[in-house]
């Protein structure tokens, strides 16, 4: 989780200020979370309230307005798409803390924890299925074909990556592959809904949504070092959860690629026995090894590439703000 | 489940007979979702196969296409159309199979039992936000609508009914209200989507819209019957699921209201017993008073209300099929 992200976490500047250029917009996405939410039955409505605890720096609707903003304008389609988004996040989010029987979620007790598995799944599914419902009230397939093809592309990620859960032998390129689909597909998304609804030729709108991927794909590789070598207090959310699932994150790919047999063989064992405790003993490996330092870079090296794609835009405050958030999310500490 | 539904059960006339007059379409919807899921990656691809144990008869995709067919034509619009609804109505079931903790579906071992929950939930997710997307490829935007506004309802009516687990005073109007929308919601929108794109009137879609309706209530109360009194071997898949988790259905909410004060402190007592044996204990007394009885007739109401919209179509041999449902779904030992 990020520093923008995380509701009690410290920032390096409050996320209001960073995102001033587009405040009053979030606000209005506020506004049509809030009313699409509305009126659901008295027991649901308990669980959607609960939901607010887990409100983040909304940062896939900041950068889908964003980018809008950097591009011209933003519409009042914009914030629609903003609140969808924020609700598809928020979707992957319930049922990921299923996934990883998580018990904490920025501070606050999760839905799984105080209603159970049960009410997760279909609390998530009810967010799921509210976003595609209310990307149709807009009335433009286009976004319908968008906000569907990119879900699918996240539910695919996370699918083939439980699929590969306690493969030891999870190549550097699959790993990629599981985090365009799974994260930075929805961040491209989000990008690319925010130039295309200021109406960019399609090129430039590629440049943005080349933007948003990679920016994606920092994002993850950064939230992969946390979940090794992160401050649960800080991040506020359970870690360790990746190698107590033997799911391999790229420091411990590039380790078990690079590593001499021997060492390798000892990283296997930690990765298969039964103790809870494989993060701590993980860790000095991937220190004297570089390979936190290795991942780091890529994630870095991503983050640069991101950059790059914001020289098609003219200089804004916004533009100025998509920039800072390529070096905001590889230096993380929560 | 429906004969219509199971591969295994027994039927009174071999389905494929009863939904001849849409065969060949009912081929090109397989075609649709062969393609459609094909593609996904080698782990996924093993458990998209195993959906094919699931396979029932295809009621939804059977109900929009005979729709279609009764209202003058089927288009490759209804083709992608009725393998969306399939593809929705199979990721309930694997959701539903976590949350009932099924071992069994249609006599074969479910996801869950097989690959655990983690993945179910998943693959369920997978299989939504792919309906999502093969329904925006038709770049219709109130496809887009219907069916997303028809899926939160499904999943709207299911959190509601978990919310309201273990209340013993659950009303007759809140049990057809969670039914309407978890059941009737996504039959009703098969309707409509056939009718709507055979470009006939409002009037016309609306009634049919009321008659997929009636027929899903009918179906839901039929398919609770079964929970409680059906057979495990018939049925093919795990059964008193309902009781075990209090979840109250027509038969005991009827009793409930109705039954003199010692009959329904000893019903309550049953229902919050530890003992695994409610729906044993139970069936004697919905047999006795009559509660079982009510609820089949409150099934059948709800049918011939079904079959009574028909009236605004010509005769013609879909028509007729539409007709038999009204009377297969209440008359179902499977």
């Amino acid at each position: 989780m990020n520093q923008l992200l995380s509701a009690s976490a410290p920032a390096l500047r409050p996320p209001l200020d960073l995102f001033a250029p587009i405040a009053r917009d979030l606000e209005e996405v506020e506004r049509v979370l809030a009313r699409t939410l509305q009126g659901s039955r008295p027991g649901v409505g308990r669980l959607i309230d609960h939901l607010g605890h887990y409100r983040g720096k909304r940062l896939r609707p900041a950068l889908l307005l964003l980018t809008a903003q950097a591009c011209g304008r933003v519409t009042p389609a914009h914030h629609t798409l903003a609140a969808v988004v924020e609700m598809i996040h928020t979707a992957t989010l319930v049922h990921d803390d299923v996934l990883d029987s998580a018990a904490v979620r920025r501070h606050f007790s999760t839905v799984n924890a105080l209603w159970g598995n049960q009410t997760s799944i279909l609390l998530g599914d009810y967010l799921f299925t509210h976003a595609f419902h209310l990307t149709s009230t807009l009335g433009d397939a286009s976004a319908c074909r968008l906000i569907g093809e990119a879900t699918n592309r996240v539910c695919g990620g996370e699918l083939h990556q439980i699929c590969q859960r306690g493969n030891l032998e999870l190549t550097e390129q699959e790993y990629f592959d599981i985090v365009d689909y799974k994260t930075a597909a929805l961040t491209a998304c989000c990008c690319q809904l925010g130039a295309a609804f200021s109406g960019k030729p399609a090129d430039i709108v590629a440049r943005l949504t080349a933007y948003g991927r990679g920016l994606g794909i920092a994002f993850q590789i950064a939230d992969d070092l946390l979940d090794l070598v992160g401050d649960e207090r800080t991040t506020g959310k359970s870690l360790g959860t990746d190698v107590e699932q033997q799911k391999l994150t790229l420091p411990l790919v590039h380790l078990l690629e690079t590593a001499p047999p021997e060492l390798a063989t000892k990283v296997r064992q930690i990765l298969g026995s039964p103790t809870n405790h494989k993060r701590d003993a993980l860790r000095p490996l991937l220190v004297e090894t570089g390979a936190l330092d290795y991942a780091q870079r890529r994630a870095g090296e991503s983050a640069a590439r991101a950059r790059a794609e914001l020289a098609c835009l003219p200089s804004s405050p916004c533009r100025a703000v998509l920039e800072d958030l390529t070096e905001r999310v590889v230096n993380r500490r929560a």
